[in-house]
């Protein structure tokens, strides 16, 4: 019976997979394959999968259910009733730290008639009602109060649809399918010794910014994934090495003198970072696994502190148990939606959120000592002045990009020297949807 | 030929069905017919007949170009000229007091090159003018005027399209289908003895407001057949009793005192309809019929009069004929668009038009006696209280619903014991889009 | 390879067709190509072929990516760097004066990723640079400078993609099929001794007005190929002759003064321009060849100089080497998508710009005189009053008829007598899609 089968039993923690609302056809399936297949190596995508409304559907159905993808962070939901809700395309889900302390997340759905239960983007409740009808839900999504109910109706089949979570250093990462990818365990042993010394869930949230961008996703995550642009971010460029992403053989005379400035710089962090047991080494797996990763520890110019435009610290308190100022940053990039950089005195999280084929928000969080004082310790709109201003050169850039694909006059170019984690994206992104369109083709077919 | 096939002759009253004017292809009309065969029981709708674009095209096609239609009353089109235009999606109506006193309705397309006649809500003309070329049409649609026609132009083969209408007890309903519903004769046979005392068609337009709500209209509809939600309409709540919908056997025990006030209530309104020989029993066809309906006559709580937070009347001069102020609430549903109370006083009529999938136009209009004068007799702020409030308190409702249902997240959910008139609207809506599905199926096939 | 495939090569012209970016099933395309064979003549088209996004899309690949279309003048990118930025729907193409003075237009869409380059309506540059990551183009659309390349990259592959231009006495026509229409020579030699007395390629641009209809781009063209509307152009009125479009068999009787009016002034008018040389026949192959086109000098009522409310010039200097200021208004339509008036005084461009399969931008260019100057010779309200006002009225019939059309209720309507260029445009338009649908479904098949 349909309305028994997505249920979990009581306090069950079963989930499904969510169900795409409408129909895609097997003709826009196969054509998506195809544009996938063909693709040349280190060349920008196809058109349609940058601005066809179905193939958006088709990238949420086969990534945004499927993936393990970046939420918010549990510095956002201290305490028990605290919940944050996210928006994955037409997935809305809740993330709330249920009365036992865990992290649960659940469909926005109410079981009754389907109504969004929590409109807030973030906020706290000792239960979640349904403002409809009021059916009432636990923090774990158990139904816990339907008025009249019949003497059939039995309760337990109807808690909220739950999705998987998963806490790496406090990054909530959360999956909706029924069977997640296991690679996140690897993910977490990997960056534990880069991330575990910022106490991420301990910290305290200095504020957040979403940005709507006009572009597609993939356009945002490309924009990411490169620092060919970094002309275009002066803020930004006071502090990062401008030979971000070069390698000897491909920096260009003009960078000669940064390049030997950031050789020094990193040369002295990884003595630094020796001296306290602390990791810097660069380790990769963009590509050859589902939950794909990069991190690093590099040098910063300048005082070498954090992103500012004098490179000094912008909190006064360290993050965390962090010995020093002086750690550079530590950047990870998550597949497919998230980025993150951590400084010794702040964090920011950066995740993107689909919202239509052409349309892409991005959530950025500011993370500080949970014992920083706003206004004594650090100034809000000093923090956040490098990244406000890169963040907005980015949506502008991303906006570009949408408009130009989006005419038959573009045809798919090529990913240069500096755009290897653009490669490595899209890498990813046209290996894990040919596998989702395929497989769901070959069952179909069985 | 094309351009007189569908041309009434002189005078003539020949309506046609129109076309839908965007391919929907086979396999959308397939889908649907599948989705809506396999709903089980008393469980709301799957997520793409609320969402879906194509569907919403075939919800058009199917029930708002077959089906009786409520539109306007008679009160808002008192004299000749009088017209009122209404838009069913795409389609768009006049409804249109004759010359001869008739109403006439037809579509608001002129036949040279298709531009839209009236632009108005309402208004008063003598003549039809397409604004573009002057083509001018009768109130009866026969065109009259057509500046430089060649010697071949037959003025007769042009007249504006003609659809259906039907006045019950002064409430207009139209059909664009070529053979409307004959079950209509029924509806009006057992309302008359119930609303003929309101004299809807000589009553005088207090005020009319429209609301757009974020919702398919379907969900406007579920929304409007069901109490369970009344706990978020304080207003609506203090002349309403609380157990409205409800059973002996579905109270639950907190409303055990309004269940018993409500029963003397009824108890004392039914003596007083016997003794002024007015009917008060419940009639019911939900489901069983083309034109669906109930009509009641029930209790308000309070002075029992009328919609007002003291349950007061709100105008000082009874509706046409009726002998007495405390009447309670005569209230009509009728499948697929509208509902209707009806006080001592005054009488509300409400309209659902489908604008999109995701959008509904909610047109509530308030009727008071033909002699009642505004700031004497009744006070429009008072007159339209509760039911503003109750409007914008559904309208967000209906949108939690849709940006619920609109999640790949969202399953079916049940019915619950009150909402039976709910699970009735669904059902008489899923007959009759099967018989329309289907029907074309075999049609195409033969 | 796919990235070489449509590079010129170093200071190459080839062109390429765009190639649309949504897929469109071959039941759109077998659907319009029923709807265009079966119309009957002097019918206006389906509703699908005015509202169906589906449609536009063939209208964009069928139309606009293969015959000639009108873009900008020569007056308004005089000198090296000067250009405009078009749109057809999505196609977005630069028209830039190139060094070596020559006019160029490529693909407004960058080699590397696709970035929009120009986003400005006009401006001026030395060097065409993408501001995502500095990719820098010559005015040829060659690719100067690109940063970072790597060893193998060839600079010469990655040309903005050309389209071809074409300038016809100043007027600048541009085409992306590979292989243009020839017979854009024969306007060329027709319109030449009409137009070329105006040198437009040296006017002065006035000032320019774009103005957005809420309608398909085929309803803007039809509004503009006819005057049976004019009735409701009063500003318009005052020094047209409300006979335009008629002829001695399809007067009515009620301008039968103004036809006398006319012939008179007409005659008049014939016998100046054959004193001085200049052609007043009128030439019309709207038609029978994929540049249609009709061109005429036709008397204007009143001073019979210009388009003012008293038929007097609006500004004082004679157009180019232009003997008189009554020569009464040199009237040009070329399909698909444009028309002019040259007076002697001032010369206006109509362009229309496919926006959506409902929206369509009206740009409206009004060149002087190159000595003209503001505020002595001419008043920029005075001068573009008439036609702004006429434009909006436009604008406010292609809504009308966008909306009537939308609905189910419409049918194709005839066309009047006086409407023999509407059925000249909708004849073009339809030869023209059903040669390119028809071609295509071939093309498939074999
Ligand atoms: S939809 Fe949530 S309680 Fe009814
Ligand atoms: S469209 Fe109505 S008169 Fe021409
Ligand atoms: S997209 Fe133009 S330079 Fe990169």
């Amino acid at each position: 019976m349909t309305l028994a089968q997505s249920a979990p039993g009581p306090g069950g923690t079963s989930t499904t997979a969510p169900r795409t609302s409408r129909s895609t056809t097997a003709d826009v399936r196969q054509n998506m394959l195809e544009l996938l297949r063909q693709r040349p190596p280190r060349t920008s995508l196809e058109a349609p999968l940058y601005t066809d409304p179905a193939m958006f559907s088709l990238d949420i159905e086969g990534i945004f259910t499927t993936q393990w993808l970046f939420a918010t962070t549990e510095a956002e939901i201290p305490d028990p009733g605290d919940y944050v809700t996210v928006d994955f395309g037409p997935v809305s889900l809740i993330i709330v730290r249920g009365d036992d302390g865990q992290i649960n997340a659940m469909h926005n759905v109410c079981r009754h008639r389907g109504a969004r239960v929590l409109t807030d983007r973030h906020g706290s409740t000792a239960r979640l009602t349904c403002a409809y009808h009021s059916w009432t839900y636990a923090t774990d999504g158990t139904l816990i109060h339907a008025s009249s109910p019949g003497e059939t109706f039995d309760r337990t089949c109807f808690a909220l649809r739950r999705v998987h979570t998963r806490s790496v250093c406090g990054l909530i990462f959360v999956c909706a399918a029924a069977e997640p990818p296991t690679d996140i365990d690897d993910l977490e042993d990997t960056v534990k010794p880069y991330l575990a010394g910022f106490d991420i869930a301990s910290a305290k949230v200095a504020t957040r910014i979403d940005l709507m961008e006009e572009g597609n996703w993939k356009l945002t995550m490309e924009n990411n994934r490169e620092c060919y642009h970094c002309g275009g971010h002066p803020e930004l460029a006071c502090s990062l090495f401008a030979t971000w992403g070069l390698t000897e053989d491909t920096v260009p005379p003009e960078l000669s003198a940064d390049w030997d400035r950031s050789l020094v710089a990193d040369a002295t962090l990884q003595q630094r970072c020796d001296r306290y047991g602390l990791p810097w080494q660069i380790v990769e797996h963009l590509t050859d696994r589902d939950v794909g990763y990069r991190i690093s520890r590099e040098a910063l110019d300048k005082a070498g502190e954090s992103f500012s435009v004098t490179g000094q610290r912008l909190s006064q308190k360290l993050m965390g148990d962090l010995p020093d100022f002086r750690l550079g940053r530590t950047s990870l990039h998550v597949q497919p939606n998230a980025w993150f950089h951590g400084l010794s005195d702040h964090v920011i999280t950066f995740a993107a959120f689909p919202v239509s084929a052409e349309r892409t928000l991005v959530r950025t969080t500011w993370l500080v000592a949970e014992d920083a004082v706003a206004g004594e310790d650090y100034d809000v709109d000093e923090l956040t002045y490098v990244w406000r201003h890169t963040n907005a050169q980015d949506a502008d850039f991303v906006q570009l990009a949408q408009q130009g694909v989006s005419s038959p006059g573009y045809v798919p170019g090529p990913y240069m020297r500096s755009e290897d984690q653009v490669e490595a994206f899209v890498t990813w992104y046209t290996a894990h949807m040919v596998d989702h369109l395929a497989g769901a083709e070959s069952r179909r077919q069985s």
